[in-house]
């Protein structure tokens, strides 16, 4: 069977991952999309050479008779809509990050798929599929290193403009590691508190650049997670493992060695579609199974709610010199791995 | 569209590249298959879950109607047959290595294809689709080591049993080298030698092992080749190319950097499978996207000839202790990269 | 000339410093020696094959007529009475971490310095010799990574005996970072912060381990140092400062890279001896050329004082969930670098 | 003691030596000097504040009463001379390389030696003094990788000038490798090939660079030594040890890893000095240190006249295309290590 997908949102993300269903991954098709803007619509089904219908409205998408999934790329503050209605649809639906711009929105999406009865969502967290991640919780999950017990994590890139402002640093930067870290060491986080360092002369008035984030998690585990998003030399995500016997650490992408001028290097990425093109890639195409065998796997509604959670904590504490709680329902048998 | 493949020859490999077609890549289904032993043949269509028919003869899958396109994975000494009747039939072919078993064989190929007067044929070289050789080949052809000069490069596996002898060495391993060095330095090969060093304690009596293989290039590149395949401690693959101005090493596989029990270590593979799977993928994609836009771009009947030519030359060698000229006539304009 | 010295204490880092300056390094003679335990010291000079006089007592030492300069490798509280000494007698002298056992000490030791009015001590930190960190040092004075803004360090040690409790992981170890940390970036320390992660098994009933210290600096660089002393995997000194427009760490140490056993690997050292050996022939050996030449340039009793100042409030951050402030005097002409 | 060394030869490397004896090394002094140009021996003495004498000829200094011990650094093709003479006057005798311009004479000084009774002589070969090859041999000799098979080298320097010449490469360059290659896996040179890959335009009409030497062992090892003199890059030494269970590599230089500008990077040391200092240090106290105990145990004049034997025949391989023996007399029990 080929797929057929609903499409609402046709900025930049939504081009990608119609581009992507269209020609890169299998069993899938786009039918339908609809974006506020229309022409915009319109536009990207011809540029992409789509056989798709364009309608007026998200809604009108989810409920087409001949759509049997959505994505949704829309605009952040519509997600939940979309998605709510996908799951009063009862249809599958993979929705792009943020799940909903609130964690209480997160939980709405939350009660309304445990209410359905059965997984319908997927959030847009694409890390869990990059093979580097995968191949650390490899070495984790054997045991090979013992517990866990500390991870020290960055997160930098090349420079950001003026838009981007301190809050940012959790809400698009540190929303990565917050929904990668859990799953990766399989835990859930207990606590926040943010650090300043000196700035870096590279940044601007509405932005603190570096940060660091300290959390701690359920088990005791602390996190250390260096944001630096005016870093200048690259793009550059690190996560260590320290565990009882051993330390794992992040592979660095493959990139040929080189001798010259008096220097040994390897070349450090500068954008973050290179590092991580092919998660995208990944979780998209298990989305795609997922629905046609008839079970989701991927990151849930609920792990879109914690990763809202503790990113509401850490924008509480970049306020706040102190830890600043994170508390988190236990989670439902619904959404257990 | 689709495209609609024949396969001919469903033993290990072509059920490989049948799983590739039907669950990995984008564009094409397998129609129809054959194989010598036919029962072999339909218990592989049931157990792939395919839509395809199973055809009592190789030919009958060239000339079935609603095959658009061949690939060839059957016994070595029927690949010639076979890509010569898909050319006559005007059908697409890709052939897995290698093209023919003689030189002479080859070159019958390369006749019948300029004859058509248009390339019809993929020599199933991957390794020029491995992200690690594209991303050397983007190094050297950026001129940021200047000129080539030397390349030193080995080609090790952990094991092989009794039935891999001394020939072997070069028909079954060094072909790999042979296929992608003279496209990686955009080069031909002009002489060859042989030498073996010390045997390892872990051959047996029909296998010279290690060797060194000697190639001298047209425009008087040296290279040295070590093939060592009771290595032991894995499938390693290394080219390190050395330039005028700087040396460029083919990318080692990324991988968790590990410490633990007194060591830094990475892992290095064992099996060539996880060694080059992407590559595999790609290569019968870009076959596939090369059939449907009416262009093939991969590795062609020419280089099949090319490599089939210096492998003789180096089986020459491994019996003679001097030097052995490679010559190979003028590349043809059909066949201009 | 020949520097003729006295060292007051004989045990295992006595003994050490005197084989160092009897067979490794130029320019000086032991004379004198004294210890509390009279018939280790006689054992020591005659192991040892010195031609020493042994002295009752570490006054006899420090006013022996032949003695020129001294060393002290006593019993840690009696290293102020001694350094003390020596500057009453106006007479150089190297004094083994801690330079005393309290902050007021070390004060006490500064002010009798600086009435004397020349430099007479040096502390025997010895880091600042290792040429990994002295090559660190340099790369961050070029400017070539710009101003730095964070230091992510850690101080990993196999495993400690059950002697060993909380405390020590500031006063003998973290006290290694603190001296030559403020010298790499030269900078001082404003506030520390301690937080414990989950602790390994490995450790007993009077040790958290591991522990991270959260240092600011006076420009506000933040420092995070995690203290593992029982890491099991080996002994492992890690220092990487995040500058404004790159990142520098510290060498790991030259060896031989292994490929066997389906492993790349490195050997990481077990010992802190073999770790940092030549650093401390460096600082004994730049100690004799500076009484020689006239003019100490080590660590002086300055950089003892700073060093036990932060390591108090670090201790008091054990025992308090906050941050402790830690200040330091001016630092007064006289010790200007 | 200290014992008293006499210089014959007070050219760069003389002086180099008399810095070290005088400011580095422990154990000796140099109290005599001769240099064919008597006002720089003079100056020589006076600059590097010796009190030593400067005598007319290397024979008087060789037979000065207070001279216990020569180091030989004139004009190579004086050394065979000088040695000749210390070992008539039965002094210990250290000799730069070459021990003597031609095999035959090195072969004269180990019979005066042999004839003498006792080990005077220590050659100038100061790889074996390594940190680096000493962990190599250390590795090797574990048995760790099994019996060696195969040695992969490269001897690489930035550049040099147009009197560096084809056969220096041999001479000045592989006779390094020459000299370490035989300790380091305890065996001796039977044969050599000289391939010339394509020149680098960076070269002159008198060099031809890069050059690879390929010699073969008496056990049958494999050792391939590429020796590229204007590689421009940096000076680089390298050594693959390929065994039947494993690979090991000589250690790179330990060095800051630096992140920037989109690279990881270290630095490539640049002048052969830096990397081979501590060898020289080493290598000459352990003259000292062996004249003093009475055992010489460095490289011997035996090793002198093996690495003569085997250069001579590499010098004839550069003049002939096909494989040249290398006959080398068995070792005299004299000379067993």
């Amino acid at each position: 069977m080929t797929l057929k997908l609903g499409v609402i949102g046709t900025g930049a993300i939504g081009q990608e991952h119609i581009r992507r269903c269209s020609h890169v991954l299998q069993g899938a098709k786009v039918v339908a999309v609809s974006d506020i803007n229309l022409k915009g619509a319109a536009d990207a089904v011809k540029r992409l050479g789509l056989d798709a219908e364009v309608l007026s409205d998200g809604k009108e998408v989810i409920n087409a008779a001949n759509v049997d999934a959505l994505l949704v790329t829309s605009w952040d503050p519509t997600h939940e809509e979309f998605v709510l209605a996908a799951i009063a649809a009862g249809k599958p639906v993979f929705c792009e990050k943020p799940l909903a711009v609130t964690a209480a929105g997160c939980k709405r999406i939350v009660d309304a798929e445990m209410n359905f009865g059965r997984r319908l969502v997927q959030t847009g967290f694409m890390r869990p599929y990059d093979q580097g991640y995968k191949a650390l919780k490899k070495v984790i999950d054997s045991g090979e290193i013992g517990q866990p017990l500390m991870l020290h994590c960055a997160h930098r890139n090349p420079n950001v403009d003026d838009s981007y402002t301190t809050d940012m640093a959790i809400t698009n930067t540190l929303i990565h590691e917050l929904s990668v870290l859990r799953w990766l060491i399989d835990d859930d986080y207990a606590s926040a508190q943010v650090i300043y360092p000196r700035a870096t002369i590279n940044t601007h008035a509405k932005l603190r650049d570096p940060q660091i984030v300290l959390l701690e998690t359920v088990k005791g585990v602390r996190i250390d997670v260096e944001i630096f998003v005016n870093c200048q030399y690259g793009y550059d995500i690190q996560t260590e493992v320290v565990g009882e016997k051993g330390i794992a650490s992040l592979p660095e992408p493959a990139s040929v060695l080189l001798r010259s001028q008096a220097k040994r290097s390897n070349a450090i990425l500068t954008d973050w579609k290179d590092r991580f093109i092919d998660a995208y890639d990944a979780e998209l195409q298990d989305f795609i199974n997922g629905v046609i065998n008839g079970e989701l796997t991927g990151p849930s509604a609920w792990d879109g709610y914690a990763a809202s959670v503790a990113a509401d904590a850490c924008v509480a504490a970049q306020n706040n010199p102190g830890v600043v709680n994170i508390s988190l329902p236990p989670r439902p048998a619904f959404y257990e791995r």
